[in-house]
């Protein structure tokens, strides 16, 4: 049988970067456990404009549907900010999320024990955080239609529109659902049913497909202002997180930063299953193109790492490789090794990003 | 001359018990410092509907548009959850807002010393913080057309529409720029303008009203899923907030809940200068109405009486009257007196609603 193929896309900013170090732990993978991939690589974001004025050339495109899973750095960066809408480094990543149909992104957070007291929260806050905020990703406010700028008069009018079907919410629902299962079988569900009509559409059909075939799962319903209030306040009282696309940027965002280490969270965005039976998957950092650091070595590399062991998991049912490369990290992190954005206020001296790979190559 | 008018608006929940303490200081102020006020009361939310059938009356309606300044409880609760959007509780304030004009919603997220260790946060993350947001309050999402639920095929839609004018944007920016030339003179705008044509109009009109009329004060810009994130991680770099309808609610609840205690935090919702030069003005705690502890005595007034104190200072020129009451809470806090809300774990025995609208009179 053909090995598994992964199209490798580090983009923009200190993506290259930590790719670099993730090739490497692949590259473990196939002379240590007997888990050879296919890897291509491509262009994505600014990098891909730089070159095609593009970010996204429809040959990456087309290669990305045919592989069994994306890998991604990051996209975007001070350069490309005066770029027209439409081949924003952005814009790359979004075709790649609407055309792959990847509707359901995986957002973990998870406060690493020993990075706790990195968080600007109380530590007993946010000691042993484990969420998971699922975020539908294919629509929304940011692939609705009509949308633009145009003159009404003297005056500009700027337009986008939220609109969301009710079978775009079930299959996001749905996937909330399987993973609580696996989890302790709790699903908050937010939105702004109050005043948005999408919202009470939302809130119905996420009840509708629990009592249908989710019943053992326990479901609340929050209004995303006051999950944004809840997630600063007491964080554990939540298990899974399923909200559309826009409230998801913001309350993954926030959730994010409760954990305190940006630098460590994966995320995965899985659509359809294909023909072999694997998600339609791409895996990337929630962390930024960070253009502040990118060239000098210092980025951290374990959330994109970490975003190669969620694909072990979810795409290729390697479940106890992805144990393996997780505790791995901890294993790093517990002995003290230190990329200087998880540096404490005592200080110390980091390492590099690459000497953060050759730790982690070490504890496996 | 007569005197300047006041309609009260208890709503829901413990909006009247927090209002009542509202009534003393206001009577406070008329017998002590020769500030009458012509008051007048009226219902709103699913106190308006289970009298009249609707969260809003005509009546009550025209009354707050004849008024000098509108003082506004809390609207909802678990009793109209099932009622039909049209006549939700929310929908009566939403309408006050709208029919007002009150584009200018300012939320001062602020950190009382006293209470600075309620936070979820670190003190150190906290102390001292002393925030404003100003959220654009009557268009975006909340008000856009066409919205609603309708049926493609087989399946219902849920449609919301995000819009902007350039006009809207540039009266709430100027707000914000005014309001930053009285504080530390920097403003820092949030949208979503990677992905949002709207988000792409707010960044541009905000500059140009920032670089012709507002030179002097500092403008960044930020994604509001940053945003959030530095909301989280270092509250204290932001001076003046200013963002849209959908982001300034969530965003502002995020603050809110960054100071550990919501129920000292008011708000105020500014339009357009009246006939006799005073804004069109509704203040309200951001807070809700709490149906937990509704009718037990428990509710802290303070984030309501705060709300007085910011009339006094917005709508009635009364800078030194609005120190006055701000100082007295400020005693009272420091002199330990707190409602069951504002109870650390160490304990104590929390005084109820009346007791702290008598200390803060003592105070006075
Ligand atoms: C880069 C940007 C388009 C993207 C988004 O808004 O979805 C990012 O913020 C994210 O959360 O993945
Ligand atoms: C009650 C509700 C309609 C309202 C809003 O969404 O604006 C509230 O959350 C607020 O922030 O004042």
């Amino acid at each position: 049988m053909a090995n598994p193929s992964l199209l490798i896309l580090p983009g923009d900013g200190i993506g290259p970067e930590v790719m670099a170090q993730v090739r490497r732990v692949i590259d473990w993978f196939g002379a240590n456990r007997d888990l050879a991939f296919d890897v291509s690589e491509d262009l994505v974001g600014g990098a891909a404009y730089d070159k095609h004025g593009t970010p996204l050339h429809d040959d990456t495109m087309a290669r990305a549907q045919e592989v069994d899973a994306v890998l991604l750095g990051a996209v975007g960066g001070p350069k490309y900010d005066d770029l027209d809408f439409s081949v924003k480094p952005e814009r790359g990543l979004l075709r790649l999320r609407k055309e792959m149909d990847l509707f359901s992104n995986l957002r973990p957070a998870q406060c690493f024990d020993a990075l706790a007291d990195f968080s600007s929260l109380k530590k007993d806050v946010v000691a042993g955080l484990d969420i998971m905020i699922v975020r539908e990703l294919t629509s929304g406010v940011y692939f609705g239609e009509p949308r633009g700028i145009h003159k009404e008069g003297n005056e500009r009018v700027g337009i986008n529109t939220q609109r969301y079907t009710e079978s775009e919410i079930a299959r996001v629902a749905r996937s909330a659902f399987e993973l609580a299962r696996k989890r302790s079988n709790k699903v908050c569900s937010m939105e702004k049913a109050n005043v948005m009509e999408s919202g009470i559409l939302w809130r119905q059909v996420v009840q509708e497909i629990h009592d249908a075939e989710y019943p053992d799962v326990e479901l609340s319903h929050m209004y995303a202002d006051n999950g944004a209030m809840q997630l600063v306040r007491a964080p554990k009282q939540f298990d899974v997180i399923v909200t559309d696309n826009l409230f998801g940027d913001v309350l993954s965002d926030c959730a994010a930063m409760l954990t305190g280490s940006l630098g460590m969270l994966p995320s995965a965005s899985l659509g359809l299953p294909m023909a072999n039976g694997r998600p339609k998957a791409l895996y990337e950092p929630v962390h930024g193109s960070a253009p502040d650091i990118t060239g000098q070595g210092k980025a951290n590399p374990i959330a994109c790492i970490l975003s190669f062991a969620m694909a072990l998991r979810y795409s290729f049912d390697e479940g106890e490789n992805a144990d393996l490369l997780e505790g791995a990290v901890q294993k790093v992190l517990a002995d003290g090794v230190r990329t200087a954005d998880l540096m404490g206020p005592e200080g110390g001296s980091p390492v590099s990003t690459t000497e953060m790979g050759d730790a982690i190559l070490a504890a496996l």
